[in-house]
């Protein structure tokens, strides 16, 4: 489009978009957003796409797409503890479709808000349909959550259920499900609340048999899952039968918080999961042995390094 | 692609691509950058695309296109008067090609490294390809050049020459106007210089005709621009004759700094740009009326209001 279509789409949809922060002294608008970061805080930053044909079919709601283009980078701040503030949004569409954008910026504004993040800048052209966000956030100076922080003994804990998006993701899911995959909860005051208590966290977007070995490896470890402790949800479990485990393994897309916590630390975690009402589970411990076991029903499985090629290769 | 392709690929070519920062505290490999913002700066931040059809024809030079990525952004920087300091990288590539991956990453890195900027992060799926970068820099609190800080009378002034890139972007280019438009070099070092000099500044991506109208409305005025004055390269106005002046109006792409200085602070630039070896050139000023006036060979074009739809409509 041309730089005058461009300018009123972004005027008469995604100006103002999100929480109003005392720290964005300029918006969009000029060349660059300007941000006055907070004293004594480190930055995080990630960035996430979603493709039409690749991350979701034509014809997707737009709605969902805007809260999910968001939700998976707020999620990446999560597994970060860091606090989530200002959004950048790329957005690539094969035309300009007034509807479509009002529902896909209702999405995108009501989950910014939830967070406090503000928009603060992007661009708009014509072509294969791509919403690419980078987000921004703050953490306390040398408090956040890495992948590389566990140490064999640490237990393994998961946020939420699992398997849940990716039922949701077929024809046959139940509202419920289906929600669960439009509408993702990214954790971001858990977490927050886990710096101090989590040796490590990653989150779950490629699903846990693929991003638990990914933290055990950064730690210099490797991990023993007990399948049979994984939570599934009542939905899941009616929908997926005995299938319901395979899809809480490598499902993907549940963007809960998988973390380690050391086993003195373990006590603080109850009263966190009660303040937040985010259920916590335990499934596991790392081992100093690299690769991952699994434990299922009475049997065990060993893989001698990260299986995901196995499922997804 | 799958995670397990995604991870090589990132592995093998983006690693610690760019300048390495001490300021990086964790780059590319968790599920978020941890960055050190500088006390007593602000943050500057922007993104944008480059899409193939839209902004680049299948076949473009994959260096030529790592360069133009990181270029655009850190003009957008210049342009604030802002260090850029990080980087992330979206790429949606429809395959995945070694010689086309290393090409593209020597023309990101090398540029990158010009300007010490770390590669912190980014997403790689496979899509229609879409290069979009986000880039991050810093610039002392209060001092950053915006839009809308320019006051009638002030003078309009320009770096470096324009029109080159348009010509370049044709077959019968020769081969430094097509480097014009292949390797645009982003003046960074003179935005940073032109604080507290510069009452306003802006980019010049779509085209003086687009920009100077831009920054002169978000400053509350209008703009005579003095045509006969645009600075035109020899090689410029030995390719295109008589259609120089419009391939310098609206051919864009010139990532040039459009931008206005008071009149008694005039006399600092010249001792500026023989330090920075930049050419700079006065070719108009701002007025408190609205609109645009030209003024070339003696004739007079007033526009009521910004002209670009007229041209680019």
């Amino acid at each position: 489009m041309n730089s005058s279509d461009e300018w009123q789409v972004i005027d008469r949809f995604f100006s103002h978009l999100g929480a109003v922060r005392t720290d964005v002294l300029l918006g969009i608008g000029d060349d660059a957003a300007l941000l006055r970061p907070a004293a004594g805080q480190e930055l995080a930053q990630t960035t996430d796409s979603l493709i039409e044909q690749v991350h979701f079919l034509p014809g997707a709601p737009p709605r969902s797409l805007g809260h999910r283009a968001l939700a998976v980078n707020l999620s990446d701040l999560a597994a970060m503890g860091a606090t989530p503030a200002w959004a950048l949004l790329s957005l690539s569409l094969p035309s300009v479709e007034d509807s479509w954008l009002a529902e896909f910026a209702t999405g995108f504004g009501r989950l910014a808000r939830i967070h406090e993040v503000a928009l603060v800048g992007g661009n708009l052209s014509r072509g294969p349909l791509n919403l690419t966000v980078q987000l921004t956030g703050q953490v306390p100076a040398g408090t956040a959550l890495r992948r590389s922080g566990a140490r064999a003994g640490d237990q393994v804990w998961l946020s939420g259920t699992l398997g849940d998006a990716a039922m949701g993701r077929l024809p046959e899911a139940n509202a419920a499900l289906r929600a669960r995959f439009e509408y993702p909860t990214p954790r971001v005051a858990l977490g927050a609340a886990l710096r101090g208590i989590a040796s490590s966290c990653i989150d779950l977007s490629d699903g846990l048999l693929t991003d638990l070995p990914r933290l055990a490896q950064a730690s210099g470890c490797g991990a023993i899952l007990d399948v049979d402790q994984l939570p599934l949800s009542p939905d899941l479990q009616a929908s997926a039968a005995a299938l319901s485990w395979q899809r809480a393994l490598v499902g993907g897309e549940d963007y809960e918080l998988c973390f380690t916590v050391p086993p003195e630390k373990v006590v603080r975690l109850s009263a966190l999961a009660e303040q937040l009402a985010v259920p916590l589970c335990c499934c596991g411990r790392l081992r100093p042995a690299a690769g991952l076991e699994l434990r299922c029903a009475g049997s065990v499985i060993q893989f001698s390094q990260s299986p995901f090629d196995h499922f997804k290769g």
